[in-house]
């Protein structure tokens, strides 16, 4: 954890280790007044009992959903986290799965591995361009793979819970019509209660077997079964995941699904991220305990 | 073959058909004056001694390495191309292969359907954003994959055989020097004598263990043994090709290559663009007719 500030400051005092995570908390959680969390622990009632001092906590991503707030909340412990910072790496990879999967790149690859392809003329496809796509969530993520597919020349549409004036593509009125008038489909909304299993058998088959779908927010928001019956049956073209419900998911879960391009949850997860995301938890963290604002508080 | 032209003048008489090709050559080649080609057949000084009357031979595509120019020259034959239609088309491919295996989609791919993934952390990876990558030859393909490619942030430089002022990203002065500095080389360029092989052990070997390479111009162009070998001993991390030597390619030849990408040569082959070559064979073919000018002619 400690490379990830080359330039802490000298009077941080490192409580770190390889080894027995477990052993090194009960050993030290008692000398500990601010935690750095990278999103992996689980930091419930029963953990957080182990630092009786703890003041703050500092995730180095945006996400807090390890956090116990409520606990936080009751012993008085602020929360930060570093938000917005890997949309355009996340973006990269929704954009890439979109196009690729428009290109049908899995099944060409198939068409070729199946010693298919044996005379010079193939089957025709269609051209990108004009190809209408809905962007699910227009956040920060969103508008990096608007920007990243404009210059395909596809027919860009969004929707989302709220339409946004300032937005320059199309609103849709209701993920139904989204999905009935476009091809492809981009996941990228935040996920909360509200849009679990959002993507489900119906908004599939809405899709139709010539669309695909591309999901960079969060498994829960796809019914990942629903998901899976489609793909097989061929009721719709492909899609493209790095999140699934749960994770780590199995690969024998995939193994006989066609044309899926499946990435471990690596849209957000690159050095030059996590590198401007300790930088924003180390100035967190030194304002805090120089009394001064928070950039970016949880609680 | 008619129906790529529901616009086609009346007084256009149509020899074609389903079955034997060489049978209905036999039969109707002395009535033809022009002939439109699709690239596929051989139009070698043989098969042109069946059509007498010949005036003219209309390519639907941008190729015309099928037809016997010197032949054409002797009989004052016509011959007309379609160019440049399909850039967009090819450029979408190219971009696609490009971010794919910069984003290592392969790798990932393997690594979860091999149960590989088994912590809910897993590897970083690096941003795409500041990945040097080189376009080799800059004309209407390389100019629309450059455009595609901006949004991502990467640090785009090419190399071609002339240096054109006019491209606003850096030239590079050989393609050694290209490979050295880049981590993608995106190849574009048109095929010819002079580059065969253009790409071979060497280049491969300068563009590193971290490099990938996209080949969307034509097989010939790739030392493709020497390409086989890099991927298979890791030299080169990736390859996307929609070209071959020769093609088709049989899936056997590749079916223990890791992180390729392919296939079957149909960056070009959309139903808009070849409705859009069609347009311009008529275009030319009525214009030669009238004694007019020729819009692409090629001889």
């Amino acid at each position: 954890m400690s490379t990830l500030f080359p330039d802490a400051p000298a009077h941080w005092r490192w409580i770190t280790g390889e080894g027995d995570t477990r052993a090194i908390i009960e050993k030290h959680g008692s000398e500990v007044d601010v935690l750095l969390s990278a999103s992996i622990e689980k930091l419930d009632k029963v953990m957080l009992s182990h630092f009786p001092k703890l003041k703050m906590i500092a995730s180095i991503s945006a996400g807090f959903s390890n956090i116990d707030l409520d606990e936080c909340r009751a012993r008085n412990i602020a929360v930060t986290n570093a938000p917005g910072l890997n949309s355009a790496d996340v973006a990269d990879l929704a954009a890439t799965f979109l196009t690729s999967l428009l290109l049908r790149l899995p099944q060409m690859q198939t068409y070729i591995l199946d010693n298919q392809w044996v005379t010079p003329a193939g089957p025709l496809r269609h051209s990108l361009r004009n190809t209408p796509v809905g962007i699910v969530g227009f956040g920060s993520i969103g508008k990096e793979v608007a920007t990243r597919l404009t210059p395909f020349g596809l027919d860009l549409k969004w929707w989302g819970p709220r339409a946004k004036p300032e937005v320059d593509i199309p609103y849709v009125n209701s993920i139904e019509a989204l999905a009935d008038q476009c091809q492809g489909l981009v996941v990228c909304c935040r996920p909360d209660a509200s849009n679990r299993h959002l993507i489900n058998e119906d908004i599939l088959n809405r899709l139709g077997s010539d669309g695909v779908l591309v999901n960079v927010a969060r498994g829960s928001v796809v019914d990942e079964e629903a998901l899976i019956d489609a793909l097989c049956s061929h009721r719709i073209a492909g899609a493209g995941l790095d999140v699934f419900d749960p994770e780590p998911t199995s690969g024998d879960r995939w193994a006989n699904v066609p044309n899926v391009m499946l990435t471990p949850h690596r849209g957000g997860s690159t050095y030059e991220t996590l590198f401007a995301q300790a930088q924003i938890a180390q100035r967190n963290v030194e304002s805090f305990l120089a009394g001064g604002p928070l950039q970016t508080s949880v609680l």
